[in-house]
């Protein structure tokens, strides 16, 4: 993989010296990745970008400093390649950063200028940030019955006691030696990665845990989708019932509209979601421990009816409508009204073993 | 540990019943933990509550409803040591929310008011909740040459790759089996844990690295706390050079204002804070790479200089003031830009060879 990202970069390079060699203006073109060329792709069930493109000139009023820094983050990424060592996104921009010699020019101002540069090199040479060697924040956590091996050391992810194994975020070197499980399982909330750990969850129903922390790290999504295209599992994922938790596993499973460009490496599109549902709230006697939806969560709720991959699934439109009709929501965290063990012992047996998801 | 605490609630169920018996008003005493209770005991370097209390009565239209609620959520934690699980803070307001019988009464409302029963459990018993088994939301890596037990696990932090162990929240239960260490360094960043983890600081400086992604967690700072106390650990913090990293540091080695009831159990009085000052910003050529503070960073740190352990400090004053003065903050990145390596082959060797610390 890395000698690829390498060639791949030295032939951006190249094309640029032809254009000069040649007396043409040199350019690199890049994909655009506007809302506008964004689309959603039925057949592999993911955003992606369309095939609009868009010229970075050299001798461009407009374009001339966005190219140099262009080229300084192809640069820097080269180097990190060649030097096989990783940096932040924040890391670059304050490496990269300085004044032009005899001006007031800086190469760049604001790290928001930086980081829009590091997506025109992925689309532009279709790679991962993480292939050019820049890290991401690092979130989510992994138990279950699974030997890695990563960076020389060997690691089993079901002897880590209460802790598990902290993602990093690349996730790309990570050999996997044995993989004993039936199925993956993500969790929304670390709460509820904690319960299940500690009922030994991964260990009786024998499937990897995720606990994600929110809205999945990069690092946690290639992981997830690492297991589902490599390992064969079935990925089933737990979040609140809310338009926020249905966001979640909509960006696990189709990627994300800013992330387009990447959703056929890190989204995963035959995730299924197992709850928590607004039925369940009525299914499973949780009444009691809902939350009153706010003006905020139905807006937000009839947004996601405007997905195609939501509206035009019957039962997510149910559960959609559900949620507006009634006007509540519940954490997961709300399945300990029924009892601490509830969750592990009873609910997600229950819907396994029905194969009760929604897709 | 679990006996002493069940003995202690048994102690609090015990002196409730004995107030029926002998027909007087039941109550439990609790201390006050209002800013009027709260001082900084200037011997142990740590933000503490003074002796005042107040008596929470159950025939008092006032209190009757904060009486059940106490007698609740310690009638929970001690089915949770009886039984050996877990819970989180919401586990338990989702377990204990009900209506009571032929009432429109609830139990609980809002996790907003089984919150803060908790912490009265805590000051009223003398324990943390870690202890009642009540766990907090969770943050935190760790690597360096050290072997734990936990949960029957044996996990060596130095062979985990590229991940690292997540510290979990509740880490009273971990034994230390080998500590190989000279000391201990805390990094606000998870950038800069990867980057240090990447250039395998711990190994070659021999200590415990960890990362805290923003304000520690309790499990963190507990365990920074244990390094300290059980291993004579010395430990360094390496922040932000801004007003809410100093801030963290003052969290990690005085305690909070909040949280003053366990400064003595999950703070490190003896903590110091090895960078990045104010002056690094000068003195390592670091210019080019500042932030302009606002006027809240500002705001911010004039208050720090109303906290005594700062202001009576002259190179913390001193610190503080050139902040202000200049009105520039930094991020630990803005060490890259003196090269991605300069964090840990140059910046922090020489800050621990000169020993440059502030206390």
């Amino acid at each position: 993989m890395p000698k690829d990202v390498r060639k791949e970069m030295e032939k951006l390079g190249r094309k640029v010296l032809q254009d000069i060699e040649k007396g043409e203006n040199p350019n690199i073109e890049i994909p655009i990745r506007a809302l506008s060329n964004v689309i959603y792709d039925k057949r592999t069930g993911q955003l992606t970008l369309g095939t609009k493109t868009s010229k970075r000139f050299y001798f461009n009023v407009a374009h001339s400093k966005k190219f140099m820094q262009t080229l300084m983050v192809g640069a820097f990424c080269k180097s990190l390649i060649d030097e096989n060592i990783h940096a932040s996104i924040r890391d670059m921009y304050y490496n990269l950063k300085r004044t032009l010699p005899d001006s007031n020019e800086n190469t760049f101002d604001e790290q928001s200028e930086s980081d829009p540069i590091i997506v025109d090199m992925e689309v532009a040479i279709d790679v991962l940030r993480e292939q050019l060697h820049l890290t991401t924040d690092r979130k989510g956590i992994v138990a279950g019955n699974v030997v890695i091996e990563d960076r020389g050391d060997s690691i089993d992810w079901s002897k880590l006691g209460s802790g598990g194994w902290s993602i990093p975020s690349t996730v790309d070197e990570v050999d996997f030696k044995k993989v004993n499980a039936d199925f993956v399982l993500v969790v929304e909330k670390n709460a509820g990665f904690e319960r299940l750990h500690e009922d030994k969850f991964w260990q009786k129903q024998k499937c990897v845990l995720i606990g994600t922390g929110g809205q999945p790290s990069r690092g946690t999504r290639l992981l997830i989708q690492r297991l589902n295209e490599e390992h064969k599992l079935p990925v089933y994922v737990m979040t609140d019932s809310d338009s926020y938790g249905f966001y979640i596993y909509s960006v696990i499973k189709s990627g994300s509209i800013s992330l387009a460009h990447v959703s056929d490496r890190i989204a995963t599109p035959s995730a299924k979601f197992i709850g928590l549902t607004v039925s369940d709230i009525f299914d499973y006697d949780l009444k009691k421990a809902t939350i009153k939806a706010k003006e905020v969560d139905i807006k937000r709720a009839k947004e996601l009816l405007n997905y195609e991959w939501f509206s035009k699934n019957p039962r997510w439109k149910k559960e959609i409508n559900l949620m507006i009709e009634k006007g509540v929501k519940a954490e997961i965290e709300a399945l300990s009204h029924r009892g601490l063990k509830f969750m592990s012992e009873t609910y997600l047996p229950d819907k396994l073993k029905k194969g009760d998801f929604l897709d």
